[in-house]
């Protein structure tokens, strides 16, 4: 068992995605993984998958999630549920930063672009 | 996908101990389970373990995690890492209430008692 305080998340090289890792392989887990993430007004995920379900919590701030031909729009204490295989991407769409966490139920999360293509991700789950 | 809103923990069964399941299987999951809940000042689940990992986010309020014969105490701010079948206990400890958030690799969370007996829990997962 181990206590560990939740870092901030760092500048990655995908541009306006700050990333933190609050849990995972690092803490000797292989069910789970957490991704704090942080997205500049303006900033988006590229279009991707995953290979498994997702959760993602948002924490402050306003986003859009486009996945299906669809556009929802969220903002703070929402709770976005994103089956396994659903195409999704996020953007950050407010004044402020949308502060999000990602929480998947493995350490070796398959992301994927739309076209099935591996991406490799410049973060350790 | 659906955007659903954070519920407020509500009274259950359990002394102290309000519950929310935040995500799961009632949002079609079979991977993954939130249970965000708030203890009471003093109050404390009993001894317990699950045969799955388990992440636990404090999110306000202070506790103590009792595990091994070790006792951890935590603060706002701090991630708990469980590793499965590992027999522990939350207890809140501070003026206010404990704000925490659990999460499960699974929507079928297996709980039992020390001496491995399952425990019937009185929320969904």
């Amino acid at each position: 068992m181990v206590v560990i305080p939740q870092q901030r998340p760092e500048a990655t090289p995908l541009p306006g995605i700050h990333h933190a890792t609050w849990a995972g392989s690092a803490q000797g887990l292989s069910q789970l993984s957490l991704w704090r993430q942080t997205l500049a007004p303006g900033a988006a995920t590229p279009p991707h998958q995953h290979g498994c379900d997702e959760v993602v919590l948002c924490l402050d701030g306003w986003g859009e999630v486009r996945t299906g031909g669809q556009v929802h729009r969220f903002g703070p204490d929402s709770t976005l549920v994103l089956p396994r295989d659903q195409v999704h991407e996020i953007a950050s769409v407010g004044p402020m930063p949308l502060e999000i966490l990602g929480i998947f139920p493995t350490t070796q999360v398959p992301t994927l672009l739309p076209d099935g293509q591996a991406i490799d991700l410049p973060w350790r789950s």
